[in-house]
């Protein structure tokens, strides 16, 4: 992979779906966006928590893909778990995702949603698995 | 609400969108299922650990909010944490959500998906904040 | 292993430290107590959730354990996600953990504890890693 | 509260009992510290998951409790969230709590564990829950 490489464009069929754009993608960092949009929104009208679980599920596993794949393995999320403290609105979120652990089996990214105003609204730790 | 009511469709612009189907809805009990398409895929051709994700969101916010905005308070996804134990393929994805614990400010549920093949793939611990 | 034995005493040096007592193992249900005493509570004058996480810890990766070193492989605690859902009191907590999951490289358990007027008060997910 | 200040031993007779020794505690970041000793230990000879999770519980808490304590508000734990990364063996164990979140109702912390030789074993993520 290219560190800091500018992918571009959604990593698969459903982040395109639900619109993800990323933004820079390294093997430690990796920035996105999300503009918000009607269909983003659960009933009280904040973004629905699965597009915050989505795309950290996304950024983490895409990343770490590059990577292992270089090897002949795949990575294979094992574990979102998504915390929410602000409801999130528009008009866009900001996502930046931190790799905190590099393991043989695992590996942790840690990512951050920020709302346009840069509050933070939601923190995922993803564990994802590699084989 | 009725518990054992049958709501039928999705229960917010975000699950139309991916496809979320539900089929019962009480206050301890939620069923619902996807037929899963290209759309829903990662790059490996399973389905996306977001639309788990999502899903459970919808089904325990929607049974919660179900209840406590006839009290005039409302539910908020806090804490979703799905863990993934078998690669989730089609043609379609059950899911189970059973409410494990009704507080005053917390609820508690489990949701449990499972493949065509009635094999368990992920599982999610959501919590919701009611105020 | 022998589903159903009764191994009594603690699994480990730090769960005689703290006074777990096993009541029942098997490789789908384990069954503990706890006599809770003044070195269990935190300032509040409940019990320390380090000491729930603890137990299910202990539960979890014990029957794991038995199963697996059967075939040469040990089990280690991968993820421990405890929701308190009630202060705990004395004086006494039951635990039971049922497995949810038996997959080749990880196994998952859910850990229900509850207090002497059998109210559930705290809910661990253990995810423990076979190799 | 003194941010900054050197409290000096364990928050609780739990914390007492296994020897959590807090380094410095301020409303943004604790740091804590635990010597290895036999009675802390599993039985393949590495730190016990629970103490890593008893040890995070405690920092958490108890920094937000010296905070929201001056408003006759109280501090819970909510969920205590741990993945383990690496078997945590002596003759120590740092542990370092960053407050990610200050909410009205919940605070959040991360807690990163490292060994005598500066390697991240385990990470916890603590909700708190304010009352």
């Amino acid at each position: 992979m290219n560190p800091g490489s500018l992918p571009g464009g959604a990593p698969s069929a459903f982040d395109a779906l639900y619109g993800l754009e990323l933004v820079s993608v390294s093997d430690e960092e990796v920035r996105a966006r999300l503009e918000v949009r009607e269909h983003h929104l659960q009933p009280a009208g904040f973004v629905h928590g699965g597009v915050v679980a989505s795309m950290a599920e996304a950024m983490a596993s895409h990343a770490t893909n590059l990577v292992v794949s270089g090897d002949g393995r795949t990575a294979q999320g094992l574990a979102n778990h998504t915390s929410f403290v602000r409801p999130l609105g528009g008009p866009a979120i900001s996502a930046v995702a931190r790799r905190r652990h590099r393991g043989r089996t695992t590996w942790i990214w840690d990512v951050e949603m920020t709302d346009a105003d840069d509050r933070l609204c939601a923190l995922t730790r993803m564990t994802i698995a590699v084989r």
